[in-house]
């Protein structure tokens, strides 16, 4: 075996299947993925969700994470945030040639790792290589299926006034803790990004309560992106206290040192839910009791009026819009 | 709005808002995708066919076709390959920042035209923005989910001995075609890619006969890679005559010309089909009177002995081993 992938890596010829069976499929192995036929074939019924991402995060190893660990999590999240049970996934790498096969490894490690957390299996997948200079080292794409239980019904256009704002824990910890790496940006910090599968979480909250509106993970665009969304869909506003937003202090300074709105930074492992008001705390006390809801808090409410709009209290007990992001601050950041 | 893609299409924030719902949504506009959960929500029942690939194909525009209709035949043919319906796909775009907005305005349009002419709906996706030298203009990667009828059973696996092997057209067209349009390669040529959805093809065929036992299509390794697969899966050998092999004047000559093995050159609108020996000449027919399978012949059978071997009776009388593609002569061809 070559030390690093070569073009024929992606060929469809030998080279491209040693290295599907003797890598992949050994790492990643399960009865639906090994017949290796064209498509896989699952059984379904009800309601099923289904979605994709890709990932081009740069650097593809950073604290707290890889970019197999962020492929997993992003598309397990994103099927979770319609309320669906996440099963399969896709896996999808365009690989840059000359990439230490090494990495690779670590890489599909990481995926398995991360698919065996949330309980879900890699079905089907895809590998293409391209020259040197055409891709830059590894970008990955994930599909995933999942299946909605019949009472559930999450979606943005279901939020209400009067309806409560709870966020899953800290903001803006994978965007500082990928940027900490970055060159002519490293600056010191313990940050490590929050990648993780969201779905036992939901689970944990569903059980507590059915009155879940609304889920999104605010990656891309933060948490600012995920409420204008929201807002928008269900033609409602938000209001959120600056006082309550769990930020840790690092993150914190690294935004003020570097101009950015921690409302605007990318999220891998936090979610937003607009709930019930009268089921709130319930939910909230359902997330403490789970590893990754430690820091669950209720941080503003629905209202009715100006559709689409997002205000947040400050400290000073003064009121601002919190917009979209305008512009790209942070590219390549999942 | 801007002429060409900027990193900030890719943020999650305003303009990535902008560049998916007045492109995007307009262009695919149907019920399920228009939502813009983090999922789309679909309804199934029974066995389902789920697939992905990525296409890197260079240049994205060639004699034929783009890598927009490439990116909605290739995952169309891959969920028809196993007997299945397709239904819905995802498309992720990676795209290069500078590349005109009107390039990608071409290729969203003829992703469209093929999924009108497949039968099918995008229904979710995802946009994420390089840094220029980061990608090379435009990757795409579908997902698809088809539905396989109840009395379908179609596999690598099934293939027996004394089956017929058919294909539905002229080999190595796609290849060569894309070949064509490189620099430095360029050569003269009618030629143009065979890239389409057979799909269609597939259900006459599937009319005519139940008893179709594998599907391939002969993409990445050509012909070759496909039937030492199955060879392989269902360890048995292979016996094709080169007489009867349909490969366009255009092809040979350029294969010729370039130390190419037409049976190892892609194809995008082709399959190969292993059938029940007394029902070919009624799948051949089938396909006959369908636009995709007018140029179908039975070109061999299977024998038992020499598992995985596939042979080849040469116009001399004499024989040859057709092996997988070792190396790669055709980087992103597909």
């Amino acid at each position: 075996m070559e030390d690093r992938i070569l073009l024929a890596h992606g060929s469809g010829g030998k080279l491209a299947h040693e290295i599907v069976n003797r890598r992949f499929i050994q790492a990643l192995d399960n009865p639906i993925l090994n017949p290796l036929d064209d498509s896989a074939v699952i059984q379904a019924e009800g309601r099923l969700a289904f979605t994709t991402d890709s990932y081009v995060v740069q650097p593809i190893f950073f604290p707290g994470g890889d970019i197999g660990r962020l492929a997993v999590c992003g598309t397990v999240n994103d099927l979770s945030m319609v309320g669906a049970k996440p099963l399969y996934i896709s896996l999808a790498f365009i690989i840059e040639e000359g990439l230490p096969v090494a990495d690779l490894d670590k890489i599909v490690a990481s995926i398995k790792e991360t698919t065996d957390e949330a309980g879900i299996q890699v079905i089907t997948g895809d590998t293409k290589v391209v020259e040197r200079g055409s891709a830059d080292q590894l970008f990955i794409n994930t599909a995933g299926i999942g299946a909605i239980p019949p009472d559930v019904c999450i979606s943005g256009h279901n939020a209400r006034p009067g309806d409560a704002v709870i966020v899953s824990g800290s903001l803006g910890d994978h965007g500082i803790a990928v940027l900490s790496q970055r060159q002519g940006l490293g600056f010191s910090t313990e940050l490590k990004s929050d990648c993780a599968p969201l779905n036992g979480l939901i689970a944990s909250m569903l059980a507590a309560s059915r009155q879940i509106r609304c889920l999104r993970d605010p990656t891309r665009g933060g948490l600012a992106s995920s409420l204008n969304e929201i807002a928008e869909q269900s033609a409602v506003s938000i209001r959120i206290e600056e006082d309550i937003l769990p930020i840790h202090q690092d993150v914190a300074g690294a935004c003020e040192m570097l101009g950015l709105d921690p409302l605007q930074v990318a999220n891998e492992g936090k979610l937003v839910a607009i709930v019930a008001a009268a089921d709130a705390e319930a939910i909230v006390a359902a997330m403490h009791n789970h590893h990754y809801g430690r820091e669950a808090a209720i941080i503003g409410r629905v209202e009715a009026g100006h559709p689409g709009r997002v205000a947040l209290k400050t400290r000073l007990g003064t009121s601002r819009i919190v917009d979209m992001l305008v512009g790209e601050p942070l590219p390549r950041i999942c």
